[in-house]
């Protein structure tokens, strides 16, 4: 048995044992050693050296921000659930079966034993340190995605005859003022379903309720690739601006305080779907309608951090990952960063395609995140994906309810595959433009 | 750079790979390679052969039902979640980074591709084989655990009116019973409180309400070791029996057509936390209180495969990578069998250890999963739990409720760790008996 690698061998340097750990990865092995001498595994006591191709060297993160594309990997542009940095994959890979000293999986674990209460306390502290989050807002780790929370934010805030104002930029943001008519008396007090979701409108413009208990938006809606790019102050008895960040959450610096809830679904830039994290103002805790399930009580998850009942555990510690790879890259600063750069490349490959391709969002609220593009000839849609897909980048269909293309670039997709995609973009354009 | 194994190295068959695939386990080292030539890894061609110590040779299931304890791993005694089938989780780990040919991990899967369909269908089909389920049932995969169902199956079946009957064996049964006080009329008509949850009724002495909506029971008790080993008949106007079989569900065959509806957290036997599963007949879906959240709405789930929004993809994963272990042992008929007599060497060394060890419940309803049980002379306790978790048994201090200890021997406990158990509790008793 050589061990001559094939082709398709990857020599990674191991991004969680930064000093003098690599990895050996083929179709068919995984190797795990630890390195004596810097980068490069040597095997100099080994009579047949190993031939090891290397399909793509991953650098340093310091002289490069993101891996290229791994030989056996595609670029995934899904909505979410969504691409996860590579590292973190290969972390969670190196420590399934048995995490650290436990001796067994984070799958495994008691969520009331110290193992695990470690991850989710390492976990909410780094999230806290990358929002800087203050000790007056209570984190939480729930489940039942974001949709869950559209039933949760008003049981937990309003009586069954308080009005709660919406803003609504499209599909998740009309869904959240439809489950709340179940348990408050909820407003549109602007839509932009008329001009097909594209706008965000003036704050000015908004004719917000006075005597509303919040200001509910989505500050970015996924389907539709709309991004608040700043927040209305809302001007409501108790002051209290409330937004579902499902799919731009840790893509960006916010600033927390302006908000009296922020929930977002994991499932798009911080780790696998069944966890929703919810930060909420402590003061607004405790006034839950006597309807609520207690698993939608905040009240009950704050006092007992998370743990009332068996949370999402891997999943937590799966965001736990995420967020110390965000905080590794410099934090969300330094993340937005990437993101306005990706984003910007592929807008612009849109909009100077001389109307081959369009996106119809208005350019000040283009989402970071989401980017939804159609065809000058639509008929080419389904030839675009199909090629797309054959060059290994996937998921590009846009949204069943408004069709064209959709290219989710989260925070872990790659530079290099926003790069991929475009010039994809314009061979493809100048073979059918 | 040799490849020396350490003491700790453990030569692997891997289990998903039965023909010509193998792992090498070191503490610093994960090799997982094709083998050319049958059991063993011949490195001929390396100069200087690897050295490799089995602390433990995994036999082929054909000739072994249960593995052995790995040098590295512990034998986790955890209540939920809990310990996890070895060969499900060298299956997750090998294909952790990538699934197959998707380019991907399972994790950033949309839950609307075909890769992703294709696991949850498949999660699905091997479900129904294993429990037999009619087609006249839904199976649906949800998130929240049990405690969202305490409140799910009120709201879905009752009006705001109705009464219901609740059978209260422990601590669960309790708060299923006291949730529903929220969403209908439930009554406790029968309750093992005054006897400390150690009982089971007799089901002839039940004074059942005609007009019920539902009976309900927990089957097994996770807390308390107390488990229905047959089930009452329903005396309600629908003939509905309704259980929580969260802490027994898979580790026997049940006739579901006894049920309107069975519900489970899968943290147990099944899979990782974070996914819950329902079957319910599919005549009581459709008429959920105006009050119920979308998300806990039977009929949206139904209508929607379970994909109305983004579900718990991975543990559903996980779980259909333990559903296909469990048909591979043969079902559920083999899985009782060796849960019985895991069970019953552990309940034969309670009862002959001359009240050394003592186990409070009725012996006709002892749970086959959660072994509940104290010493004669509390003090030596903590004494119990420190030594036998020097020797690698963790997870054995009882629910802070009810004090002692509590050993969980859930499916994917070899009978090697009861019997290391056993072994061990008997040594105890000898040095301090």
């Amino acid at each position: 048995m050589a061990m001559a690698a094939s082709p398709h061998s990857l020599l990674l340097k191991n991004p969680n044992r930064p000093s003098n750990s690599f990895f050996l990865r083929t179709p068919n092995t995984t190797l795990s050693l630890p390195s004596t001498n810097g980068f490069f595994f040597t095997p100099s006591r080994l009579n047949k050296p190993l031939s090891i191709t290397c399909a793509t060297q991953v650098q340093d993160r310091s002289t490069t921000t993101m891996p290229t594309q791994s030989r056996d990997r595609v670029f995934n542009f899904a909505a979410g659930p969504a691409i996860l940095p590579e590292s973190v994959l290969k972390k969670a890979e190196s420590e399934l079966y048995i995490w650290r000293d436990s001796g067994m999986s984070v799958m495994e674990m008691s969520h009331r034993g110290k193992d695990f209460l470690s991850i989710i306390q390492k976990a909410e502290s780094d999230l806290r340190t990358l929002l800087n989050i203050s000790s007056e807002y209570a984190v939480l780790f729930l489940q039942g995605g974001a949709t869950t929370q559209f039933a949760g934010i008003p049981l937990n805030l309003c009586k069954p005859e308080d009005p709660a104002d919406f803003v609504v930029t499209g599909s998740w943001g009309d869904k959240a003022f439809k489950e709340a008519q179940k348990y408050c008396k909820p407003s549109v007090i602007w839509s932009g379903k008329s001009e097909k979701y594209t706008k965000i409108p003036s704050f000015d413009a908004l004719e917000q309720n006075p005597g509303a208990k919040y200001l509910h938006i989505c500050a970015n809606e996924t389907i539709h690739g709309v991004e608040f790019k700043n927040y209305p102050t809302p001007n409501n008895k108790d002051g209290i601006l409330i937004a579902d960040m499902s799919s731009n959450f840790c893509s960006k610096p916010v600033d927390v305080s302006k908000f009296g809830v922020i929930y977002a679904g994991a499932q798009k830039n911080v780790g696998p779907s069944g966890v929703t994290i919810v930060i909420i103002r402590k003061d607004l805790i405790g006034n839950a309608q006597g309807i609520t399930p207690v698993m939608l009580d905040f009240k009950i998850h704050a006092e007992n951090n998370s743990l009332y009942n068996t949370p999402p555990c891997y999943g937590i510690y799966m965001c736990g990952l995420v967020f110390e790879d965000l905080l590794e890259q410099g934090g969300l600063q330094e993340v937005e960063k990437k993101n306005m750069k990706k984003a910007e490349i592929l807008y612009n490959t849109i909009d100077e395609s001389n109307g081959f391709y369009r996106c119809p969002v208005d350019k000040s609220v283009r989402s970071l995140m989401n980017v939804p593009f159609t065809l000058e000839k639509p008929d080419l849609e389904s030839e675009f994906i199909k090629k797309a897909a054959e060059e290994k980048m996937v998921q590009l269909k846009g949204h069943r309810s408004v069709g064209g293309m959709r290219a989710s670039i989260y925070n872990a997709m790659p530079l290099a595959g926003v790069e991929k995609l475009v010039a994809f973009m314009k061979d493809f354009q100048a073979r059918h433009g």
